[in-house]
């Protein structure tokens, strides 16, 4: 069975629109311009003085090549990425391939690189920093021995501590992270575009914010190793007293292909087709079958409004398995939603993933409407009891397929309502 | 501890508008004025020409005394409602109570009663309606014998039919259900107002529709009676032929005290209070738990907003029950939100049940703000897997105490969002 009709086009547009927006491509592309623009004319990246790029993280290659594609040219660059991403030569950057989860010495060889091609500017001078997840192991100077660095980071996991409570610590043994990236750029100015991949882009834990400052401090990261009676040598003793940059005049952060920018791009394409957009959230992290429910129930309650409207979400939903069945987060919001918007013909709930796969599927997501639950032989709430929402979906035709994407921002789920008049 | 602060006191502000607008002398009242309003000017109910009441239900008698308090003379009225619900006598009323949920010959004496109150009144007359839950039972006329009528309502049960199967087939066998009490009064006009708790208020289904147009038919009825393969005599054979009425000339239906009108009361005193209303759904049914993370989340992503916010939500969630503490589904909401909205200082979630007991609770409900999660000393997670939000809520002061209300048009749950600047 094939969907069609308004609803499943209009469907189809946004989440196209949305996955586009996302790309690291073109993310960085209007990043780019975004910061041209605040420059103003006259001052263009590039022109007069030194542009340095350094791009870290698991785009950093799709990052920098967007990048030089975009302006004409960099004095120098280094990219670091992890093995196997490196889809061939750049003009003008020199690309490294590196240790991910763990940072290997081709993480701390690269990183150097990037010190180096850093060094030594001047104030007009600029360095674009491409940061994306991954970061934290593929840019990193350790400022201990890797074998200490590897023992503490051991006996913190082994501790309980929290991520935020790990970080406050080993920030204060790298070179480079807790903004200190940003002060080895100095007197630069530094432009650094975050690709997130994390829900409420915590700048100062994306790659542990090289060029963010940073609000934790030494006090703070003492308590913890007395806390959980952390085994630290005299040299890290003495690093958690150095302080971490506060404050940073010379950085300008804008983050691109966020969960935020996909539900913006939701929204204008909503709007374009003539749907008032309201985005509820840019941080959903519920089960993902409820949060599909509360969907279909806003449908429904709204199913008989005289404006027609959309209700954008973005986050990523969690799924609790109890089915040996076959589907992903984004399907079983779309299928949990079909019983509540049942018999409504104006009505229409989708979710996709912006990778593009949801779940060990092809499929990056679902899509229901008012026929969607009629059209199923067994009940939705069975279907989801064996978590076989693929199956659900692809005997009504509810599967949407994009095949993989490159990005990975999470996920997009709306609810449209067409007013009926 | 006690809560304070003007985003609490907003949301007690909002609590008690909805609560008090939700009672049903106060739902009962409004319709009045709402019937006498589209009437116009001399054409008041009760001037010039008979006026009639019928009540029943659970919250007959208070209906009929809102009402009577409200209007100056009845020429008759029947009041039917369950045993011990009958609260003293109500001037130029007969109250009758009778069984719930299985009628009894008290439920078919007082039925009768209704029945001839309405019998040969002109096209001039009024027949003023009530109807609450339980008028299923209270208020039915067989047709066939109450032993018949048993047996096929059994047998039903045991097929495995679902509700509205169950309705489609004992509509028919009811002289005043499906629309037919409407057909009784003929020719006066009726004006029924109804007291909903059931979510979407289906007019149908609510005490199986004695006033409303009844969209099942003679067809579905036989169908089902044949997929089940259930018994009956050939009288009520007969009467699976006999049609319902499909429309009703002589009826207007006022739906009131519903959560519809407690989620229309909050944005109502949202607004004076400065936010800017959007009522999500009338008819939420998701986990309460996650319903709270997806709350608690809106907030979040608002939290920087220029503009104040309020996100209502009504209906009814449900709780998993995995552990063995004390709560109920509100106060699991409430408290599933406060992680998400931990450290903000601007935003609120709360939600309380309109009968004023929550759960096996002396508690409305929860209110939780940036506060509650960091003032627990055990995780927020830890206390709902053991559903333990009314111990939670204790210790951040976040119970909500109303006591009970007297009546009973399901939750309403609220996420304040108040604009920094």
């Amino acid at each position: 069975m094939k969907r069609t009709g308004t609803l499943y086009d209009d469907a189809m547009e946004i989440i196209r629109d949305a996955l586009h927006t996302a790309q690291p491509h073109e993310a960085v592309g209007k990043a780019i311009d975004e910061i041209q623009h605040e420059r103003g004319f006259g001052a263009a990246l590039g022109e007069g003085h030194k542009l340095v790029l350094v791009a870290a993280g698991k785009a950093a290659w799709q990052m920098a090549k967007a990048a030089t594609d975009r302006l004409e040219r960099f004095d120098q660059g280094v990219v670091i990425t992890k093995y196997h991403h490196v889809m061939g030569e750049i003009s003008g950057m020199t690309c490294y391939e590196a240790g991910h989860p763990v940072p290997d010495e081709n993480s701390f060889r690269a990183t150097e690189a990037a010190i180096q091609a850093v060094s030594g500017l001047d104030k007009e001078d600029v360095v674009l920093f491409l940061l994306s997840g991954g970061g934290s192991a593929l840019f990193e100077k350790p400022l201990v021995s890797k074998k200490e660095l590897e023992d503490i980071t051991k006996q913190l996991l082994a501790s309980g501590a929290d991520i935020v409570e790990m970080n406050t610590v080993r920030k204060r043994l790298s070179g480079v992270k807790g903004g200190r990236f940003a002060q080895l750029c100095l007197p630069a100015h530094v432009y650094t575009i975050v690709l997130s991949d994390i829900i409420g882009d915590p700048l100062d834990m994306i790659a542990s914010g090289p060029a963010y400052p940073d609000s934790s401090t030494c006090e703070q990261a003492k308590t913890i190793v007395e806390k959980y009676g952390i085994r630290i040598s005299e040299d890290a003793q003495r690093l958690l007293e150095r302080e971490t940059p506060k404050t940073l005049d010379n950085v300008t952060t804008i983050v691109t292909g966020s969960v935020k920018q996909l539900c913006a791009s939701a929204a204008e394409t909503c709007r374009r087709l003539g749907y008032e957009p309201v985005i509820l959230t840019e941080e959903l992290c519920c089960q993902a079958r409820e949060a599909g429910s509360f969907l279909g129930t806003i449908g429904k309650s709204h199913s008989k409004d005289k404006i027609s409207t959309a209700y954008i979400a973005g986050g990523e939903t969690v799924v609790k398995l109890i089915g040996g069945g076959l589907g992903g987060r984004n399907q079983e919001m779309a299928l949990a939603a079909a019983p509540h918007i049942a018999g409504l013909d104006n009505v229409a709930v989708f979710s996709v993933g912006s990778d593009g796969t949801d779940g060990p599927t092809d499929a990056a997501g679902g899509y229901a409407d008012g026929n969607t639950a009629t059209e199923l032989t067994v009940s939705v709430e069975e279907i989801l009891d064996n978590n076989d929402a693929y199956h659900g979906l692809q005997k009504t035709g509810g599967l949407i397929m994009t095949g993989p994407t490159g990005t990975n921002v999470n996920d997009l789920s709306v609810v449209l309502v067409r007013a009926t008049d």
